[in-house]
């Protein structure tokens, strides 16, 4: 089983890196585009393999919960959670008229949005007794995952770790947070992507 | 196989209608919260299944692409992707920095959130040779269901219909498309909750 598991991870991670590589844009200001794949048309097949390998790095974290915010981190954690078998809570960018209640909230800077949101979830689905997964598409600077953290720690839940599809890593956001002590898995970490090639991080 | 599927789909619907049932909040202003299972928290499980029978109801209609709009229509989108093995593409409410190069966009006023959004997908990612479902979480007055269905037409390809998971069958939007030739396919349709009852319509 475990040798299984192995080489479906090697398998998995290597197929990303080279739909990153083959489908990938770096456009100027460190931006990735992945649209083709990732955030605007998304690939099933590659969608639900990133799923079941951040179900083998988690299985056994006692995992409840899977967290993530609207919009594109929110077919990484269905992915997930169809493994994990967990529900899914994602944060809303604004209030709509149905969420109602208390919430708990959280300031968020998007990278590509240029803009900075309030990241906010109703009180009722994030308590006390929660372990919660944080999954996120993508990780740059690191702000949205601290203000999905942010959700966790004010509802008095624990967080058991951070899943992300892309990691930049140059970007330090993964690095400052695995150095206080959050555990981070990103299926595929890219730590030079300057002169518009990518460089992957050996993992 | 067919009596086997016949069986799926009634569990499948009965199962949605229990949940609607046991967990929907009749708001003010024809506002039904189904926040607990659907769009905050997802249960993955019931999530799947209505996955599984949208991809059923379509087997047969040559679709090979999903379309639907964020946020939270994209869970319902990848569910059924995952039993149709289709890519998904999400239509976006704002331009953000990775959205890059010319796209199609529409006019939808969201009923929720009491404002009109520019949904957009890149052209890249609706071809004429596409065989576009559309999916979403809720249809009511069918906005969203127009909105997208203008993206695909404006990009020449073909709608093969429509599947939502619960349509709010007293608001009209689902009846007007469908008089309009429009196949659509809503897992749970509500013909009446004005009383704070739901009644559901036998389907």
């Amino acid at each position: 089983m475990t040798a299984c598991f192995f080489v479906f991870e090697v398998i998995v991670i290597k197929e990303l890196e080279d739909k990153i590589l083959k489908e990938g844009q770096v456009l100027p200001g460190n931006v990735l585009k992945v649209g083709s794949f990732l955030n605007q048309q998304i690939d099933i097949d590659i969608l639900m393999k990133m799923g079941a390998e951040i179900a083998r790095l988690y299985a056994d974290s006692g995992v409840n919960k899977i967290l993530t915010v609207e919009a594109s981190g929110i077919a990484v954690a269905v992915a997930a959670a169809n493994f994990l078998k967990t529900p899914i809570v994602f944060a809303k960018k604004s209030r709509s008229s149905n969420v109602t209640g208390e919430v708990y909230s959280a300031k968020v800077e998007s990278f590509t949005h240029g803009t900075v949101n309030n990241i906010i979830v109703s009180k009722d689905f994030l308590k006390r007794d929660d372990r919660v997964l944080i999954v996120d598409d993508f990780l740059a600077n690191g702000n949205a995952l601290v203000g999905l953290s942010d959700l966790v720690r004010d509802a008095g839940a624990t967080i058991v770790g951070a899943a992300v599809a892309i990691e930049k890593g140059f970007q330090k956001g993964g690095d400052d947070l695995r150095a206080k002590g959050m555990r981070i898995e990103s299926l595929a970490i890219i730590d030079n992507m300057s002169d518009g090639e990518i460089v992957f991080r050996q993992q």
